[in-house]
């Protein structure tokens, strides 16, 4: 079966609320915000144990696409799905899942996001080659994030019969998708133990995901053929850049999976996170004794201050004095400072920027 | 007799608290920190009315001489005396008076700091007159900031006797010249109404000062005399740098103030301000109606946000959101952020990085 496992990392998205080190020109997944490696070529050494690189494809904008060569030069070069336009996630998977229908008819995928965070590496992958084996049989399937907290901020799945396990964990057929909830829902689900984040990880065979875009989706899926016959011929670029001028735009979640048939999850605890804002991920990395934690080339200088996150660049010298639960990002030409519980509205931050007209900045 | 009365500028200062605009290449007093003016330029221009650049003299360390002359190009060059290292205000003092009795017997000084505030300029520049007819009788005379708060980071000034009025301004004798006081000490002196505050601000004949000198201070008085006689000659830059190496290091206040005979002090009240940190000066600048104020050339973002003062460079965005108090100042190559009930230690700030070898940063 694994031979015929593929992985399909989505590369497409934006990180706003990681700005300022987020931009348009080197979004959240090219950066190395957690470590030596990037968000990209992290998400790629996670998987390669079980999927190797000529079975890893990353769909990702025309501008980045040769940023991702250049961050996993081993990563053929056609592997390397380019992505004329942002569409949403149901396009984007779409077009791995056709192009990958033209290369394997048997394939299984395996999608991820390029921007998350798992803390557990060995059992991420045990819960692909369950969600493999499952898929086998014709499920979509997602892995459900255990979740610890009332997360607002995700999407939620609730589950359903058990389906027995497969490889030693437990899998369940999906009662329902729902979307973010408020506080009090989220509670709620939490206290059930009947639901899960959904991390936007996803096991299917390419030819049952085609099939519910082919039902669920048919003017997305009309474009997809389209794409697919031309794709092998010297037509492949403008077929392309013609299709993703009509697909709709749409999530994989509301378009698919929340109306889809035959879905199953796979509960998992492996340390994931989305790392979605600034203060995540200050949770994520080592913190001193003062609960401070600083990144970057620059030089920081920290005198009474706890809980803070500090990043610095090059050459720049961030002296923070009798702080207490700041984030103080300083890159060389945007700085950002705001406490940790407001670090969710740093998206609102590039809304100012763009509507102010700064795109120099986003 | 105001053709005898010179203004002495005594820009040696450091000013470590505004740090890190303020710096050992550019000082407090060359920075245009409260409006487009730099505030040495805002000292000469705060005096020229009253007395003309012919008879103005700054005295300065020999690194930053240019400075002056670039920032007061008018300045006749020889008015700019230039000390071969800092030695306290006493030397820096007596070097000003010496060489103005070269020029001049009777010629009457009036010493101030470049580096403050007033916002009463012509109130201010009455009281210098009403001081110079005191110091015609052979007073020191030292103008009285008539305190608002229990300020434990100025020295005090007591009155004594009244000598009546002069031009309209009540003057008294000096009881006593007081150290910075703790702050139940301040709190009894601003209860008292006896005492003012010391803002460095002296007039006196040039003999009366030379004269208590020699009194109180001879071995300064001795290294004086030697500079006197070979000021006109080849050796003059010979013989200061020697006597330099000499003088005792002390100030005015301690050297011959607190021990003078004829002590007078004329109380004003002429919007005085050491700008002595950040807090203090944002308290000396417009602020909108959150209570924030942004100076600099870059481009501030402030997003719910109060009490917040913030300086930007050019070309740098730096985006506050959320923050209450602050103080943000972002300078090419270094960022302070504190808040600003702590801008007062930025001073041990700059001990730190010179301690850790920081050079570049100083």
């Amino acid at each position: 079966m694994t031979d015929h496992l593929y992985a399909v990392i989505m590369a497409g998205g934006v990180g706003t609320r990681l700005w300022p080190r987020s931009r348009m020109a080197t979004p959240k997944q090219f950066l190395d915000l957690l470590g030596p490696r990037t968000m990209l070529q992290e998400t790629v050494a996670r998987i390669e144990p079980l999927i190797p690189l000529a079975r890893v494809i990353v769909v990702v904008s025309q501008e980045h696409a040769q940023a991702v060569q250049n961050q996993v030069p081993d990563l053929p070069p056609e592997n390397i799905l380019a992505e004329p336009g942002p569409r949403g996630t149901a396009p984007c998977i779409g077009l791995a899942a056709a192009i990958l229908h033209l290369r394997d008819p048997a394939a299984v995928m395996a999608v991820f996001p390029a921007d998350h965070c798992i803390s557990d590496a060995a059992g991420f992958r045990e819960a692909i080659r369950a969600a493999a084996q499952v898929a086998e049989d014709d499920y979509l399937v997602t892995l459900g994030i255990t979740p610890d907290h009332p997360h607002t901020g995700y999407g939620y799945i609730q589950r359903g019969a058990s389906l027995g396990q497969v490889r030693g964990l437990p899998v369940f057929q999906v009662q329902r998708f729902t979307e973010k909830p408020d506080r009090a829902t989220a509670q709620a689900f939490l206290d059930s133990g009947d639901y899960y984040w959904n991390g936007g990880i996803f096991i299917w065979r390419v030819t049952a995901i085609l099939g519910e875009m082919a039902h669920l989706l048919p003017s997305l899926y009309t474009e997809l053929e389209q794409v697919m016959q031309a794709w092998d011929s010297p037509r492949r670029a403008e077929v392309l850049a013609a299709a993703w001028e009509r697909v709709p735009r749409t999530t994989i979640d509301y378009g698919v999976m929340e109306r889809a048939r035959r879905v199953a999850v796979v509960p998992v605890d492996i340390g994931w996170d989305d790392v979605g804002n600034w203060a995540t991920l200050s949770r994520l990395v080592e913190n001193d004794a003062a609960g401070n934690a600083v990144h970057g080339p620059g030089r920081p200088l920290l005198m009474d201050t706890t809980g803070t996150y500090i990043y610095t660049s090059a050459g720049r010298l961030v002296v923070a004095l009798g702080l207490e639960g700041l984030v103080v990002i300083d890159t060389p030409d945007a700085l950002l400072i705001c406490p940790k519980d407001r670090a969710q509205e740093v998206r609102d931050v590039v809304e100012q920027l763009a509507a102010e007209g700064l795109h120099d900045y986003l």
